[in-house]
């Protein structure tokens, strides 16, 4: 390939020197040249399409106004309206956001966070926590600026922002109490994530409180937030737990590996079995029946993370050290009620 | 916050010189150490949360082994499988993707390129393409290489990869003219972009080989690949030719966006109106109906665009001069039928 134009080569093309072509393209600098002679250089650019190397420029300022984020898989429909509410927070300050795709990969998460530290970003949001989590750990120790998004792990290491997941689990249980339903099952998502263990925590003290024992609320964790491991689980759960009436899912993903498994048991939803997703994600009210689900606010989620993100790279005073910068935000949930949800019939056990 | 720490913390810590640490710390040079001091530089590095400088590494070896991914929208269910096909063929090389979502904003696609050229990155995938693209025209200037996924300029400047728009589209018109539809619609993308022309020439040109004339074959363009503009086109195409009996959609977004628009106005998709949507997304089988539509490789896109880039990467006799650096690669597409066609009933016009 031909290689890019220098700052050299505008300087040569506009005939003057390079300090001058420098100051002519900054606009911090660039009132302290003649505006004939700024724009002959600025042309000049222009005619060879050359862009100014904003690295040797963060060099000087110590910063590089990019922001990497770390995504565990962007397939979920859950993590691009949180990519979104990162850029809408960053951009007005001037931040870019770097994505990178994990595929809730270990190996590949830290290759692509050392790629990203190796390109100068400012500091990570980091979407792909696991509970415990030996590159977490590591970058505590080495400073850098990091917010947590959506998942945490066990050691409050980093400031984190999540939705409210033990109140929209309860929600969703309650909603299935009031609907008659004392057969209530939760598949849920995997236990090594934070997300997995706070929502079947919350499941089971909702159960507990409506006097509910654990052998009518079993528990049956999916391998993965995934339609095809929620079909595995569900598959399990109706072996083993053949009058379950009602589903509370781990999330909408799983959710849908469930109906997929009723339906093809011929049962049906919610004449059959009553179900409730979480997050609410994106196509949720397309599916059959619509899905009764919680709503998670991932784009306020991703714009929280950038906020709190900013306020680490501005304030020189803080550190993991004070209390701030371990603090959780957790934002509101709320139960959006449609079609995969009915009254508790019994269903005899012929199954299993 | 506190400082990252340097090289010459590691060395400190390790007692060795600074030289002798970076050594250690880099796998082409590390053989040159005694494995005993290897170990304890990296013991030391490991202790104080060192990240090499790969900015540093890359400026010597002239590369930074990372690419530039440009997508116009993370939210349409289309780009994310893209990118893991991007990722998927740019691992094993050792290149990591950064990805950019530019919310098919021409100035933030603008900064983002630009950020990401700060950043260093060897070449550009940008799956944002318009049919006039002052940025790429640009670009083509500064020699950047730049391979076109999904959509292209009408110039062309670029290599560029995408599924065989032509031949889907014909696809969903011959199927719906088998089923007997003689009114069929193409509620088309923007004409801005080469995806919309492209289909809605082909839709055309299938039409008209079928001897059905413009007036019931009408084109009614959406103003953006979204479900909102689709239902708003949708509308339009029902008050202006309420014969209809069969769409063809620009996308399955748009898609979707007339299912709506039929549910609410009282049509039963497919007895009253068959719809055919583009790319197979992510879901488009779980929607009320199951969407017919044309299954578009997306990942398979992604990894094409790749290679095409490492190619342009590794070949200093390649210019955009040559022949080769503007070919145009279309990978092949299929009909998926679902529940979403049936044979054409005629429609008295009653609505308009």
């Amino acid at each position: 390939m031909s290689t890019r134009p220098t700052l050299s080569d505008v300087a040569r093309l506009a005939g003057v020197h390079q300090a001058t072509a420098s100051r002519a393209l900054n606009p911090r600098t660039s009132g302290r040249v003649s505006p004939v002679t700024a724009r002959r250089v600025r042309a000049a650019a222009e005619e060879l399409g050359f862009t100014p190397n904003t690295a040797a420029r963060s060099l000087r300022m110590n910063r590089s106004f990019t922001v990497g984020v770390l995504m565990p898989d962007l397939i979920n429909p859950l993590f691009p309206p949180m990519a979104r509410g990162i850029e809408a927070a960053l951009a007005p300050r001037g931040y870019t956001a770097l994505l990178a795709n994990t595929d809730s990969d270990e190996d590949k998460e830290r290759h692509q966070f050392d790629v990203l530290l190796g390109r100068q970003v400012d500091g990570f949001i980091v979407a792909t926590a696991r509970r415990k989590h030996p590159l977490l750990d590591e970058a505590r120790k080495s400073g850098v600026p990091i917010v947590l998004l959506n998942r945490c792990t066990d050691r409050k290491l980093f400031p984190f922002v999540a939705g409210d997941d033990s109140a929209g689990v309860s929600l969703a249980a309650e909603h299935l109490l009031e609907r008659g339903h004392r057969h209530v099952a939760h598949v849920s998502g995997p236990q090594d994530m934070s997300t997995g263990i706070t929502r079947a925590r919350a499941f089971r003290h909702a159960m507990e409180s409506a006097g509910i024992g654990p052998d009518q609320a079993p528990v049956i964790p999916a391998r993965a937030y995934t339609v095809a491991a929620g079909e595995q689980a569900t598959g399990e759960l109706l072996d083993r737990h053949p009058a379950t009436t009602a589903i509370v899912a781990g999330n909408d993903l799983i959710a849908l590996g469930a109906l997929h498994v009723l339906r093809a048991r011929g049962l049906r939803c919610p004449q059959d079995v009553s179900l409730v997703g979480f997050n609410d994600m994106q196509f949720a009210d397309e599916f059959q029946p619509p899905l009764t689900t919680v709503h998670v606010p991932h784009h306020e989620l991703g714009a929280e993370a950038a906020h709190l993100l900013l306020e680490l790279l501005d304030r020189s005073d803080l550190s993991y050290d004070t209390v701030w910068a371990a603090k959780t935000v957790l934002l509101p949930v709320h139960l959006v009620i449609r079609e995969s949800t009915a009254d508790a019939v019994d269903r005899k056990p012929t199954r299993g």
